[in-house]
């Protein structure tokens, strides 16, 4: 992990806040203590402050926002609706001389509700995770390696970016900045819109009259391209509802590269689709 | 690995000849000769008859068929288009006597193409893989735990099915039966028609203005969707070519599948959305 001289530094002596303590919010508290970052914690369940405070995942924990009293940064790690349409008890709870980042995979809709709500809010997205969740979940290293990344509006004072992209680089990620519509196109296309591909692939193969041979067929290459289709469902709905502008372009022009693709195999034109199926193969490592 | 006793009992010490030293036919060849089995390997290239001996695949390799002189089974694992169109040369080199297995990944259209120009033949795709191919891809234990499917027309002689699977069993293999369709509906369903799902992932992530910021932002999510359409072309190719009528259908089902996800998101109706990706994380387990 990458030295946090930086971020100790701009924090000057001073908490970090997170609200919401599972996978994300877990981690963060984690990997900001060892760098010897008091981290405090806001949650809704006091079983959940108790068992993050057993598993030294925050300092201080709590369900009154008092907790992040005193707090230089705080850090949103909420399921995406709740940063999208924020409770009103939330944002009452935010100190208000603190920075707040979001950690949400959709950054348009949360800057619009964030940002004229907030004195200094900075946009940020750390594409790490794995398939757990809740207050067991959160891990040590999370971020490291992964990309972070910010989105700024072009109304946030540069020092918060500044703190935001050190709070990335003490994490050990690869700290990235673009414009929230070209993030949250590039994330439809990568992987709000392939959840739903996959799931289809489900359906298809359940819903025919080889549905049971296909079952005892199926193999490794079948359970690969599935395995987000087949994934958390609150989630991918979210994704969906808080991105739905770019995952629905994402579907069209999704739509019609396979219709091509259809179109190839109807007219026998196996030469083209062998050189697309090339072109595909080529195009992977890229996404890698 | 199951006991070969069967098997053994079967050949009566004949040997087993294979056509096709690459990765089916290699793994092959490792198996049966480790169980004392006389392996005679007939190969189109001198090189490969070598590099054959030298990895230990066969007792015996030619490129003359003589090669397959005193075969009690002769096992095809040659690509699909030469099991669909097989060459003259082929059918000719095969000994009368044998049993001639196919190992072929589409049955309907081999067992047309083979079974009245062969005396007697059993269509049967091993369901095993690995992303190698060539004389160095053949692997011991390929088959053991995977499917052998065995397509029975009802024209084969009952003893020649009883070799068949005890073939299988001696690979260590799972045995099923089904009718050539219903296999290729199948394969179609949770193998050929997913390639051309993920490749177009591949060729929509490609091509947009976000081009550049999905590459950098993929995660693993995104690889595992696209590990199929990312593999061999030629192969991806030969099936969509040699399954046409089956992955077709496949794929305009599942067409009809996303779109009504689309019409979804489109529609905003999200509890359904939310019970259709419920219902697919509840499918997976099935197919695993």
């Amino acid at each position: 992990m990458t030295t946090a001289t930086e971020l100790l530094q701009r924090l000057a002596g001073r908490a970090v806040g997170v609200v919401g303590l599972g996978l994300i919010g877990g981690s963060l508290g984690l990997d900001l203590r060892k760098q010897g970052i008091a981290v405090h914690g806001w949650t809704h369940r006091q079983v959940t402050a108790e068992r993050a405070l057993a598993r030294g995942l925050v300092d201080q924990a709590s369900v009154h926002p008092q907790v992040l009293h005193g707090c230089a940064l705080v850090l949103l790690a909420l399921p995406l609706d709740q940063l999208v349409s924020p409770p009103p008890q939330l944002l009452e709870g935010l100190p208000g001389d603190a920075l707040v980042m979001d950690m949400g995979s959709v950054k348009g809709p949360v800057l619009a509700s964030m940002q004229h709500r907030l004195p200094r809010f900075v946009a940020c997205h750390p594409m790490a995770g794995t398939a757990n969740a809740g207050v067991e979940a959160g891990v040590a290293g999370l971020f490291a390696g992964r990309p972070w990344v910010i989105t700024p509006s072009g109304q946030e004072d540069p020092e918060d970016l500044a703190l935001a992209r050190a709070l990335g680089i003490a994490l050990g990620a690869t700290v990235l900045e673009c414009d929230a519509a070209s993030h949250d196109q590039a994330v439809a296309l990568i992987s709000h819109m392939p959840v739903l591909v996959s799931a289809a692939l489900l359906h298809n193969a359940a819903s025919g009259g080889a549905a049971a041979l296909a079952q005892a067929l199926a193999s490794s290459g079948f359970a690969d391209t599935t395995r987000i289709g087949g994934g958390n469902p609150q989630l991918g709905t979210l994704m969906a509802r808080c991105n739905q502008d770019a995952v629905l372009a994402a579907l069209e022009s999704y739509q019609q590269q396979l219709e091509h693709l259809r179109f190839l195999v109807l007219s026998k034109d196996w030469q083209v689709l062998q050189e697309k199926l090339s072109a595909a193969q080529a195009l992977r490592p890229d996404f890698l």
